[in-house]
């Protein structure tokens, strides 16, 4: 596949879990852990369930994924989110030193929706690391928004 | 006591904390949340022992308070901390609704040490959120920096 199309792929799967986000009472938010081409976590939002307002999809994903990997293979990891990082998941993803981010939904599309929140880019966060984190936005693909236009409406 | 001495007699024991973290391996940093002049959560840092890139003080303290309060009892807490919150700590505050933040040493004492890591400051975060967090900075006071003089060097 084209990088194109297996990023889209990606995102599709975090689209997925953020649908079984929502069907066990969470809010739609989905991400996954990428290493060598191969899905090495998943997670999904779990606020609601875990009664925990730091359950996010990326901050769980890097707790998960730091049990199976090492800090070493953490930053040949790409993780995938169905939405953009918040401040809180920019975070723990530059503390986790993974190198690459690849979103669906913008911040800017999802504060359009919800009108209220933290509205701070994961680039600003990233910005403001000592380290390089690359980050790709599909956020032109409108399929990562409808899942909050219904959501949160 | 006056409001100043009791921010600092909060700080201080915020310091032994973070002094505590240290002795059990981890890195220098404590937080307590305070509610009706009350301490009704206290936190160390636990990166070390936990294996935990997310386990900063002042998240831990956010998921360890959540258990025990409601919501609502959290906008009326202070968060008070050894040193300045990271981006992923303050966006957990933002998200855990509490009002008011006093800490210690500064992110950009800490950075002039360390010379790694994040290089924002916790108000750069609150002030991108729809709901207002006061902040208060001790860093004046110099014996917060200490700790991470004697730690990271």
């Amino acid at each position: 596949m084209s990088n194109q199309r297996t990023h889209l792929n990606y995102l599709a799967q975090c689209l997925d879990l953020a649908k079984a986000a929502v069907e066990s009472g969470n809010h739609p938010f989905g991400a996954l852990l990428v290493k060598d081409d191969r899905v090495v976590a998943t997670s999904k939002n779990e606020v609601v369930v875990l009664h925990d307002v730091t359950a996010h999809a990326e901050l769980r994903l890097i707790q998960k994924a730091q049990v199976e990997l090492t800090a070493e293979e953490l930053k040949d990891c790409t993780l995938y989110t169905s939405t953009e990082p918040c401040a809180m998941c920019s975070g723990a993803i530059y503390w986790a030193g993974i190198s690459k981010v690849v979103y669906g939904c913008s911040t800017s599309q999802l504060f359009n929706i919800v009108k209220s929140g933290l509205f701070i880019k994961a680039e600003e966060v990233f910005f403001k690391g000592t380290r390089k984190i690359e980050v790709l936005d599909y956020s032109h693909e409108k399929k990562f928004i409808k899942i909050h236009e219904n959501f949160w409406r």
